[in-house]
């Protein structure tokens, strides 16, 4: 593919991503994973040192899958919007069929009650890879800057 | 038009709505509509559920220019300036010459004594048309997860 | 050069002055400008009423550097990460070799405890130049609609 065509795709994924969740259609976000897809969130300063620690480590689409599953359950008691605004996209090819992708990105939660505020800023670290007509990620992490969480992490990031 | 160049207009279109607006140049703002533009700002849960109560509904260009105004009068007393951040925006073809828009943003204010606070977030669900060499909103719907507005609605989102 | 190329290559600029900020590494952000190049930081209403005034004022790379040293020193006793999102690139030529960048910015700032608010919101109003094969700024003027600092401008915007 040409790396136009590439920049398109991945500027698409990205969004799918973000608009799945805003949504809260967990099934179609699934489908943006490969099936040997691991999804983290990492405090900043522990990636930034190489620390193994992370705030949640899914290691492939069914955990990914168990994860949304128990987090769906949860939210019933936690109810709020997602807002993702997710800044310009960065892409870089790794080999013939893989690409990594940055983005910073800012998640804000509305109550409610229609009230609105910033819950989580960072930066998505991420590996997409062709899998036949299709971009998809093989490895998503997130890199939160916010690692003092207002309430829970009921959504994905 | 070939895609890559809807892509571009419908880009310099949301870009200029947002810097209208943040600029206060409304009369610019105004020339981005069709003559038979919509222009509605709906809270999200309404939205979702299909009902059909609105925030702001104006159906025709005449009505978005006296709804313009009307806040121009208005915010001689609730002095601030406006920041859209927009993130990335989705094309899709609907028609020959029309085209949806999505887009999620994050509108910041800052009163005159230089603090900013997040005033809106939400997403555009728009309609663009061709008319000429221009491409123009001739649906511009402003979906809030914000409803609780703090302070007025005092300029458009 | 091609309207496309450029436009990518002020993309990627854009992206990496937010991005080297963000990851605290100044000497490659140094790198992003021209030995000519100014680096201003002033309020909204000044500079929509042209007063002069400005809140950091560099008239050249040198000028930059020495900021950024100082900088360097204060950020010891005033820890935080900065985050940039930035909306929408406008890209304009000026002459042959010379192009304007515009575009609305947040930064959100987050504390040692890990908590994250908003920091400052405004507007890139740049000049861009190749430079043999590179385009760098030549003229960087962050246009901030947030004037009253919660703290200090400990980096740079």
């Amino acid at each position: 593919m040409s790396s136009a065509s590439i920049e398109k795709a991945a500027d698409e994924l990205m969004a799918s991503y973000a608009e799945c969740i805003d949504d809260g259609r967990f099934d179609d976000w699934l489908e943006l994973f490969t099936e040997d897809a691991s999804y983290k969130v990492v405090a900043r300063d522990n990636h930034d040192r190489g620390l193994p620690a992370t705030m949640v480590l899914c290691t492939n689409k069914n955990m990914i899958r168990d994860r949304i599953a128990a987090l769906h359950g949860a939210t019933k008691y936690n109810f709020h919007y997602d807002r993702h605004v997710v800044g310009q996209l960065r892409v870089r090819p790794r080999s013939d069929d893989e690409w990594e992708l940055r983005a910073s990105y800012a998640v804000f939660q509305t109550s409610d009650e229609g009230r609105s505020s910033l819950f989580s800023v960072g930066r998505y670290l991420d590996r997409v890879r062709m899998e036949g007509e299709r971009l998809l990620f093989c490895e998503k992490t997130v890199v939160v800057d916010t690692f003092a969480i207002p309430g829970m992490l009921a959504t994905p990031l």
